[in-house]
């Protein structure tokens, strides 16, 4: 191979979605960030993420690399994209191949506190080290064009929710408010949920009825990713 | 960084799918491979591809590199999936960066003949170097799962065309034969086809009407890449 071809470095970064009340106490994305502690560009926020040991898989290594510096170890992971614009990172070409997960709110809270590392509403991020607000903008895009609300619901809800709660989801993707009465008609009209039966435990009058999607999408099963993005082999 | 980030090699290669008789004239999806002439695994085919300067966009080294084995030029390359696995290269660790594109069959007729390129169906795919025959896999299962029918009628014909020549681009990808009446009565009835007013040029007796699809679905403009996976920035 080409001497110059070494001159080229192979990162992993992490984009985490997890839905969490704002300073209103409606429920947003939220994302984990982490504070640069060395150079380049020290002090700024940026992903979680860090170099590919040669002997670790690039999953494993997006895995690693965020729950040591955030303590989230969600359940799957998923290759989002790679960027590698020659001008991304100064000094030196870093090519970051970026995993994404949206997580439960209990899958959340396990995350470690500490100076540097900080929840921050997805959309209003602060300037991220290297090309970092671009990653974040392309996932939300991704989140909100490319992602079917089944998995969307079952990644952050789990497999049964309520449609209180469904509606919060659309809420914090879509970014506004939506009438309670119109979501309900809609969503029992699309004929994709199902009634499992059951209602909220300890409730204390009128418990919600929980539902799930009739016909998960594929991917959104519950022991799949919830993109679904690689065929099993 | 660590010393041992400089051990990881970047390259990329193409998946490119055309649509070409089979030896009984009906179209199926084709794939030029390269033949390779060093080690490691020299002698066997392999996608198009190489490594990764330092100075050269990703995407710009994978139009390259295709276009220097293949004399392939496509409109538009699209990043597909980054396959990384440890043990997926021979002695040393190589991660790569896989673009594809469909191609018109004007496009694939620009390609470079010799002994050492070679289009196959990409059903039946040789044995292949490194994973590449699970590259094939994996870009296929994309294409007939995540794809729009809308996006790849417009990749593989352009903005218009007959029923016809619809129902074959179908029936490559479904890899099955459609019965003609019941293709035609089921894609007018969906509404997503217009006629454009104008018929196939030069044909002698009847010739057959042009469509086009009624609202591209996002990525399919005559401008977009064919699968949009980037929002515009």
């Amino acid at each position: 191979m080409p001497q110059d071809a070494a001159a080229v470095r192979l990162a992993v970064s992490t984009v985490i979605f997890a839905l969490r009340p704002d300073h209103t106490g409606q429920p947003v994305l939220w994302t984990p960030l982490v504070r640069r502690t060395r150079e380049p560009q020290r002090g700024l926020w940026a992903l979680p993420g860090g170099w590919l040991p040669p002997n670790e898989e690039l999953e494993a290594a997006a895995a690693r690399t965020l729950r040591s510096t955030t303590g989230l170890t969600p359940k799957y992971l998923e290759q989002l994209y790679t960027f590698g614009d020659v001008d991304r990172s100064p000094g030196a070409r870093v090519v970051s191949v970026v995993y994404w997960a949206l997580v439960q709110s209990d899958e959340a809270a396990q995350a470690t506190a500490g100076p540097n590392v900080r929840w921050v509403p997805a959309d209003t991020m602060p300037r991220l080290a290297f090309d970092h607000n671009a990653i974040v903008e392309y996932a939300l895009w991704r989140l909100r064009t490319k992602v079917e609300y089944a998995e969307i619901a079952h990644a952050f809800l789990g497999p049964t929710f309520t449609l209180a709660e469904l509606r919060e989801v659309y809420e914090a993707v879509l970014r506004r408010r939506l009438d309670p009465a119109n979501f309900r008609r809609t969503m029992i009209a699309s004929g994709r949920l199902a009634e499992t039966g059951e209602r909220v435990a300890g409730a204390p009058h009128r418990p919600p009825k929980l539902y799930r999607y009739e016909t998960p999408s594929e991917g959104a099963g519950s022991r799949e990713p919830f993109m679904g993005e690689r065929p099993a082999s």
